[in-house]
């Protein structure tokens, strides 16, 4: 079969360049009017791009040839670079700067877990640090590995470990590679009537393995579960030798260690293997807008959703912010909203379970004051759920600062949480001379609590990452003083960790430690990622 | 208000003397037509148990008595006796038999979290061996610490902390003190319309910190989930000081800790307060009793429920055999059944959603051969299902060995598993000359896969301890042979530690390993216990 993606991205933008788009003049009018006059700022040429010298041996390289085969080591600068850190607006501002100073020095292509765990092993003996890189897609500093101290650093590139390994149809569960992409896991799976279920804004270039490592959860969490939720076992190349976890659903047989390894981000080991719970492809999707007057008032259905065992596939709430500016259809950004706030729901499944769960999701939503904006705004979101990021790398172009996060809460905090995050980047931002726009929404619903995605958008100053280092501080700072969590779904990587400590307490720290310690005494493993 | 039930349960038999009843005639008959001859095996007096003098010195003990006050420190034979061990059919056999040689020196009854900190701070200062007693229903030898090298042991018996602390009825969440029992919990949060919907069997004697320390399940797991998806927050007192962990329902922070902490069985510190979802008490409670032709037949019909998003409350099924001696109604053994397999549904909630899941699962189980038994049969399972354990003792009492295990895996695994052990543990006490009855049933059901609950009877021999353990050790053997968990429900405490590494390999004990060592350094928490 075809998998028509290309298996990397492009150097300094999101995806495909040929999705990539300027944006247009009513867009650019608008922002203007809010953010004052742009001007372009486009990234350096590849040629322009600085990157250390391959720093490995040529002993240290060849014997990385014996491992993998000759042409599954590259030194060359487009594969360094196209390997150098994630998709964070961080790690965009710096490589369209030209700076690849965390580019490894070699791109080292295994080919499955045998060869992973052969390379895991050489690492550790020839103190070489290991980044393992799947899709690339880390917003949070994931695959920025610290350098001091070792003979080099590689980033062990999964993309050759894409096989459907098993199908149970009886138990529901699918064993996949970690290298396999979201649409090409899909498409392997469909063949045999069955789907993940995971689709995440990045689900077009992210991994099977970084969903683990990184505790993804995707846009349709709500029906299939968040990606850890699905996880029924998982096998690990670690310094110590194989680790497999996973005997069953659940059980009682100590601590839950495949909790331990999902969002570890590779500092425990390089995830190969992943099973999975799978279900049928839905045979219907259906999604549908819905309007309400507040966020309040919409973050209340949501919570009388969750708690009244009527969940649709896909639930989202925009703020009004957010839903006045049209960002959940990237089709149609700045053109006119239906006011209020924004909800989208969907429905997966067989058409009776489709119709039961819209049947008595509908009579709820309209209960609590609820409007139905019908299918074509819920399908306009369906057609842009992967569009996003684009959409940054356009605004990065002409001067606009753009980045995402997002946290977690119980519903009781959630409003506190929603204020102050939003004040403190405010703040922020407005202290340097730079307001922003400030948009959100709830991403992902649970009987106890929910997910805050915010959008921030302000004028680039001439250091842009100066500029929003401390504006994300503040934000992270106001996470922690509310009590949420530091990251709902983006995971830790060198962004998050100094909250991390904070969120877990010194205990807590200790406890990933002692593993970090123990399974990695060289400490070869994603270094400094993760652990405080 | 007034909680019916004492704090303590008997000290070699199961729960509150006043409802144990020795075996009928009947049920006599029908067991010796079955295995021969029974004759009485009364367990010892009190006054002719033997239990090792209070080891630890005066002084220690003052200062105990400092920590949580005089009349909080118990050094007397019949305290001391009833906190010896749980309530395994080994624990029992031994007991009953008059060995107590696991008393602890004293049992130690701190008020609240910050009693027990100072108590474990003082454990590790002074070398004393510490074992966390709830409710003292450990069916694993999980409270029989190692004593060597240690100045005492003490049990930290936590039936003190009995606090609600705090109810969140928007999120859906309550905080409980870890020493209430089942009954306690519960019936503080009726009285604010709230329920955990947590009924294991050993529901009425049970608490709330041990449910969590070894992730626990209920009868109605199908339905509110297994304890372990209930908890939202933990503190835990530990020699490093404390660990507070859940900031939100999910999140990307890293590993989940939490479920590091649950399972832990007291060996990485002493969970003091948990933070549970809770739901409506629900306004309807219907049982209902369905009949397969077969297990085969009944284990399919509940993959499709839980496969087609269609769950009861309740889902249980016996085998033919447990069905034959209608062990699911303690109050009828070896009454005449049903024939085939005996199925109990139970649906919980509003009238709405009662109906609505009733008729969906009505629908699919008759569409697959079930036939509905009535109500009848429901009700009499649900009155009798804190019972089994009664019905244990009066069989030792007539030298009758029962004893129950458990165990999980996947769907497509489960016939095997079921055959495997149930031929395993046949043999063992076949080749001892004591054929067994071997009964079982699914307790618990998920989307890919289930648990099987097996119960054994065969006559005792003179050492019925030496006759138990090699036959619980091929059962063990079979499950990790057919690359089942160990235990679903029950955790591992000593009993099931050295399968333990065989499911969780050599990279998952140094993992468990190096918590341990860096979080109790000094070894004094429940030593012995869970870490290979």
């Amino acid at each position: 079969m075809t998998i028509e993606l290309p298996s990397q991205m492009h150097w300094s933008r999101w995806g495909d360049p040929e999705k990539s788009h300027p944006v247009s003049e009513t867009m650019r009018g608008l922002i203007e009017a809010f953010l004052g006059p742009l001007e372009e700022r486009p990234a350096v040429a590849l040629a322009e791009v600085r990157l250390p010298e391959v720093g490995l041996t040529e002993d240290l390289l060849a014997a990385l040839r014996g491992l993998v085969g000759d042409e599954h080591v590259h030194t060359n600068d487009e594969w360094r670079v196209a390997r150098t850190r994630g998709k964070s607006t961080p790690d965009l501002l710096k490589i369209r700067s030209g700076d690849a100073s965390d580019a490894p020095d070699a791109v080292v292509r295994p080919l499955d877990h045998g060869e992973v765990a052969a390379v895991v092993s050489w690492c550790v003996d020839n103190e070489v640090a290991l980044v393992p890189f799947g899709g690339g897609t880390s917003v949070v500093g994931g695959l920025a590995a610290r350098r001091d101290g070792y003979a080099g650093v590689i980033a062990l590139d999964l993309r050759r470990l894409t096989r459907l390994l098993a199908v149970d149809p009886v138990s529901g569960t699918a064993t996949l590679e970690a290298g396999l992409l979201g649409p090409e896991a899909e498409a392997l799976l469909a063949q045999h009537g069955l789907t993940i279920g995971h689709f995440p804004q990045s689900f077009r270039y992210a991994s099977i393995g970084g969903f683990a490592a990184t505790r993804s959860s995707g846009q349709s969490s709500a029906g299939y579960g968040r990606f850890d939720s699905l996880v029924m076992a998982l096998k690990v190349a670690t310094p110590l030798g194989d680790l497999v976890l996973g005997s069953s659903p659940a059980n009682a047989a100590g601590p839950d260690l495949r909790e331990l390894v999902m969002g570890s981000e590779g500092a425990f080991g390089v995830i190969t293997e992943v099973t999975l719970k799978v279900r049928p492809v839905p045979e219907v999707k259906v999604y549908e807008g819905w309007r309400f007057d507040s966020f309040a008032a919409g973050a209340d259905a949501m919570r009388r959703l969750a708690q009244g065992r009527v969940m649709p596939t896909v639930l989202r709430l925009s703020d009004e912010a957010e839903t006045s500016v049209n960002l959940a259809r990237p089709d149609a950004v700045g053109s006119e909203s239906a006011g209020g706030c924004l909800m989208i729901t969907g429905y997966e499944g067989t058409p009776d379970q489709v119709s039961r769960a819209r049947a008595a999701s509908t009579e709820l939503l309209t209960e609590v004051g609820g409007t139905s904006l019908g299918e074509d705004t819920g399908q306009a979101w369906a057609e842009g759920r992967y569009d996003g990021p684009y959409l940054r790398d356009a605004l990065l172009d002409v001067g606009v600062l753009v980045e995402t996060f997002e946290t977690v809460t119980f519903w009781s905090n959630l409003a506190n949480l929603y204020e102050s995050v939003k004040a403190a980047i405010e703040q922020d931002l407005t202290s340097q001379g730079t307001p922003p726009l400030v948009l959100c929404h709830i991403s992902h619903v649970y009987e106890t609590g929910a997910s805050l995605y915010f959008t921030v958008a302000a004028k680039e100053l001439p250091d842009g990452l100066a500029q929003w280092l401390p504006a994300k501080a503040a934000a992270s700072d106001a996470m922690i003083a509310a009590g949420a969590s530091i990251t709902h779904h983006h995971a830790v990587g060198q962004d998050h960790k100094p909250w991390l400590a904070s969120e877990i307490g010194p205990v807590g720290v200790e406890m990933l430690r002692a593993v970090k310690e123990r399974i990695d005494p060289r400490g070869v493993l994603n270094p400094g990622i993760l652990i405080p």
